[in-house]
């Protein structure tokens, strides 16, 4: 990744649909590092393009508009461009903004699509009920800190791992979550499992894979669920580490599911209605890593790899 | 295993209400496998006990009865032991034999467990539409050569794959699958998928694990499903082998879940209504692999995990 310099006119062509918008703030997203490798046939969104800007989720204002839907001064959020300015056709693929009395960046997180994503992972895919052991990795995540704030206000017990003491302290102190810890502290994954899930687990909202994915496994119960929302500490491996344990899907009658947000856009309005209000009410609170600049992307981008971003990785290129 | 001779009185002790059977078809079946390893918490059913006769599904015959619900001479399936006489104690195993139009034979296979198997993996797990890609390995298997013929009376496209030209030949001619491999004369597993699924796969029943299942994974079309009925080519490894191609539930938005069959017993009788006409009319035929007297089992049971059976595989004890 380079920062290029160059220029557009901020006007839609004569005749166009498209939208041109001014970039806010840009969203760092795991699921980026697949539109890195090449295109594969099935792929459910394209790979990048060499020598053309990222593009990936953002929050923009419209300076001007072919698009009917659309006008000048609308705020939007959806696939935008890694630029100070962008001429968007696909335009389906924008959602306007209509509160604005949150933070405008809550729409590349917790109003956007890593929020759709916990609502859809956890609510539609794993069937949560009360009371149920529900373990969250990457916990502190974009999405991790939603999944885990949604299951304790449905009265889940919520343990989440995260790869620091800053973030597990987040995770117990801000997030409420009953139990946390490091994983790169715990040299048997399977005992640490066992140690905070005595009774084994009932949902595993999955964003990591591995090891971890094995450990889990390993302390399933019954008609267990494990939504796979993401794989991070897989993607930048040569080939993915082996998986040992599915045997116990068969022997706890346990179900995996893998899924994707824009299967569930539909039911955007639905999320919002559900947490607008949390957000008001302060029953749900939301972490955000901001990075300022479009020159700082790539390394925003690149630290979600590491797990250098603490909460929603954020970038910020203009505030209005 | 070995076999021993002591003697029973074939009388129910009084005040029991334990049922005496006479054993006539015992069943062997890979499940058995997970029944030789030390008892673990959460399993599903009882380890063997050294020196106690091997239990398992049979078809008996009740010579005594201090339970109401069976009499002297009534048909029975379920738990039994590995015996000529058996006293069943946990008669709440027991399924009556109403239909006896049909080889008693049967109930140990397409009308007992490995029938329920097919129905609720199939139908339940696997939501099966009409015209999908379906395949099934181990497909000449008790439960294999079932799954692929409801799929084709569903109308699916089924392809399945077996270990031997004879097991191929008999998916093909006798159980009418579209296609059938055998998977020891493929080196690459993925490439025999494309070439039989150019269009990916909807449903995989899954009978056997390891690299079958990784080449299914990179073949899943969005939305499939994989019912983990078994994974008979793990259990007797030390370590299962390590799947790597999980990242695909993801990209597909797929489902893989796992089943017990006992956990849909209570849908046996709307099993029999459908599967019963299909038999009489000729509509599903049924292979069975019949090993003679009771000295034979050992080697039959052995033998499930190198293939060496055709289709279900019977021990016979005694006719009547």
């Amino acid at each position: 990744m380079q920062v290029k310099t160059s220029s557009i006119k901020l006007k839609v062509p004569d005749g166009s649909e498209a939208v041109l918008v001014k970039n806010l703030y840009l969203s760092c997203d795991p699921y980026m590092r697949g539109r890195m490798n090449r295109p594969i046939s099935a792929s459910y969104i394209g790979s990048f393009q060499p020598g053309s800007p990222i593009s990936g989720y953002g929050v923009s204002k419209v300076l001007d508009s072919g698009h009917p839907n659309f006008k000048k001064g609308d705020l939007v959020w959806g696939l935008t461009g890694w630029e100070e300015y962008s001429l968007i056709t696909a335009t389906e693929s924008l959602f306007k903004i209509h509160n604005t009395d949150v933070p405008l960046s809550y729409y590349t997180g917790i109003l956007g699509m890593p929020g759709m994503t916990a609502y859809a992972g956890f609510y539609e895919i794993c069937s949560p009920k009360k009371g149920e052991y529900v373990f969250v990795s990457a916990a502190s995540g974009a999405v991790g800190q939603l999944v885990g704030q949604f299951a304790k206000l449905l009265g889940c017990y919520v343990v989440g791992s995260a790869g620091s003491k800053d973030k597990v302290d987040l995770l117990k102190n801000k997030f409420g979550f009953d139990e946390a810890f490091n994983y790169k502290e715990e040299s048997d994954l399977d005992a640490a499992l066992k140690r905070y899930f005595p009774e084994g687990i009932d949902i595993y909202f999955e964003n990591v894979g591995g090891k971890m994915l094995d450990a889990v496994l390993l302390n399933l119960r019954v008609h267990g669920r494990i939504a796979v929302c993401g794989l991070i500490s897989q993607y930048n491996l040569e080939r993915p580490e082996g998986v040992h344990n599915l045997s116990a899907l068969l022997l706890k009658q346990a179900r995996m599911e893998g899924f994707l947000a824009p299967s569930f856009y539909h039911k955007y309005s639905n999320y919002l209605e559900l947490v607008l209000p949390y957000i008001k009410e302060g029953k749900v609170t939301y972490v955000e890593d901001i990075a300022e600049g479009l020159e700082s992307s790539p390394a925003a981008l690149v630290g979600l790899f590491t797990g250098r971003n603490v909460g929603k990785q954020v970038v910020v290129v203009a505030r209005e």
